[in-house]
């Protein structure tokens, strides 16, 4: 058993504590690693704030970070020590009837134990000083200067690559990215409307200018969104709020008939409508990226399937992490995407509060903690 | 100009009127066509009936026909007098967007005046005795011994091919087979469901059949559609009102995790939530085939899609009909489909009405009206 700095969640709705936890060492199957980074997602938030009907406390929260492999468990074959890694929230085992068909990403190995906040056998490896046992959150636990996770849950990468930038590959980059690439499969040439131009939302405009789309349409009701999200490759920006008439009727004539591709990453679920409903007849694809709020729902007439809408959503951007996650980083260093300008806040982990302060002024696109 | 004998829709709501006709020849790009058999269709009497919000009167209905072409209009070339054709109410003109894109079959030339009851120089060629026009249906209107139908709305079939069963395949057999071939493109091995064991579920099931799908589940409130559904392939009968519990539950048991493809033929709005729900996560595929209600809308929480389910539709079961219909004539003169036991009555124009009382008592799965 080891002592490390985390920032837990105490408690629905309180601010995370920074504090010395215990850390027992990585059992069969499993990995310490050294986080040396790890960005503040609105995920975390949902969680930390209450909101979530599933959140488990105390816990250490965050799932978005990029460490070193400090120790090996028994039996772990496919990383060593030294090696960097990304923790993965979706992880990758290779063997089940999920990761053996590739319609699919969502891994079940270890997903009724990480939803209960714990590792795979059921127990946790943090706790607080005086004993009392603290959860573990999506797998990762990334708000805490060292971590164990499984070792499906972790995919190697270069080590040339900057803690700091790609750690975002750990959830946002991939997220949007993958929605394009993976679940749209966008093809060259294609016509796309992006609803929400937070980090999901810029890093599907990457995705798409990667993919080859033409016309590349932003939606967000903040004007000032437009310029960074130029930057990464819109073509055309609409703010709703200064559109007369109907959305969907503006959306398919600035398109030239709707969109080919549309990708909902708001969680709002009157815009998911829009989005599918923008969404080219004979044709066009509407993905759900945003998480809505507990028990709101979708909804349109069947007769925009019928002619020929395809309605779907995606998690964590269809990736299979192990062996997506790896690529990603690639083309971030090889410059085929761009990170750097969405990393606008740094902070140490003292000042993890003060990150989610900057989230809901909607002052950061991703705050990044280094340790 | 002709004379030729129809069943004319005078008024909504009202019983067709089998009368005496004017036809004038086919212009540029039109065939005339002697109808020798025609289906009677649900959507015939959704417009019979005056449900259909864009029901026009008068009208000649009819759009599940087959015949033999009598003259061709100006510039017509691929097809010639004594030719047996299949009319199309989704035509294939080869030239447009929708008709040059493989995803989608919803060929837009003609749709305009199609949906206006005209054809696509915007008059009509029917006309009363008294001189007063009568519409189109469809682009079809094959409830009327002879019809004139736009080139491109034409599938030239072999001549061997009995009219009385082929007529069919202009509707039902082509909706629901291309259903799964089309449309869901469902693999050999595959595990479905069927809600609505009509017609149009009749021929989802044997196109899964012809499809290798291992386990077919069809669902009816009616225990008396089992049997027939059995000849066609059916492996599992579920009837929902003898089902103790949550529905989706038991077919996501049945199937032994809910099931690569399910199709929606009831047109009621919850069944289609319940058939998106019974697809399985990850990778499910829920197709809706049937016709709503005006202003019915589907629902669900947008976690069923985030969590892999795709949501989409179909009309005339993705068919490009020029070229997929002549082809699924020859599936059923090899013995590869079945028609012949769904076309459970015949009748003369005269007892036209008739079969639509058979449709209301639930006794015919298709009644063919012959010439
Ligand atoms: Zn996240
Ligand atoms: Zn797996
Ligand atoms: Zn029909
Ligand atoms: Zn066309």
């Amino acid at each position: 058993m080891m002592r490390t700095r985390a920032a837990v969640a105490v408690a629905a709705g309180q601010p995370l504590e920074v504090m010395e936890v215990n850390l027992d060492g990585p059992r069969a199957g499993e990995v310490l690693v050294e986080i040396k980074a790890t960005g503040l997602c609105h995920t975390d938030e949902f969680t930390r704030s209450g909101d979530d009907p599933e959140g488990i406390f105390p816990a250490i929260l965050g799932h978005e970070g990029a460490g070193v492999v400090i120790e090996i468990g028994e039996g772990v074959t496919s990383l060593e020590v030294g090696d960097h890694v990304i923790p993965l929230y979706t992880p990758e085992c290779r063997e089940c009837d999920y990761c053996l068909n590739p319609k699919t990403n969502l891994c079940q190995k270890v997903r009724a134990t990480q939803g209960q906040g714990l590792l795979p056998d059921g127990s946790t490896r943090f706790s607080m000083l005086d004993g009392t046992p603290i959860h573990h959150y999506m797998g990762c636990s990334t708000f805490a200067n060292h971590t164990v996770v499984p070792e499906i849950a972790l995919a190697k990468v270069r080590k040339d690559a900057p803690f700091d930038k790609i750690c975002y590959i750990g959830c946002g980059v991939t997220t949007g990215i993958g929605a394009v690439i993976n679940t749209a499969k966008v093809e060259i040439g294609s016509t796309a409307a992006v609803f929400g131009l937070g980090g999901i939302g810029l890093n599907v405009i990457q995705g798409l200018r990667l993919a080859g789309a033409d016309q590349i349409i932003g939606v967000d009701l903040n004007d000032d969104k437009e310029e960074m999200a130029r930057h990464f490759g819109l073509t055309d920006f609409v703010n709703p709020s200064k559109v007369e008439g109907d959305m969907v009727a503006h959306l398919v004539e600035l398109s030239g008939g709707g969109c080919d591709y549309t990708f909902d990453a708001t969680g709002n679920v009157n815009v998911m409508r829009t989005a599918l409903e923008a969404a080219h007849k004979g044709w066009g694809v509407s993905i759900i990226i945003g998480v809505a709020p507990a028990g709101a729902e979708i909804s349109t007439r069947p007769f925009q399937l019928v002619t020929g809408r395809v309605w779907r959503g995606t998690a964590f951007g269809g990736a299979k992490g192990r062996t997506d996650v790896p690529k990603i980083v690639d083309w971030y260093m090889d410059g085929k995407i761009e990170i750097d300008p969405m990393i606008t806040h740094k902070l140490s982990l003292d000042e993890i509060n003060h990150g989610f302060d900057l989230m809901h002024q909607g002052k950061s696109i991703r705050a990044v903690v280094e340790f």
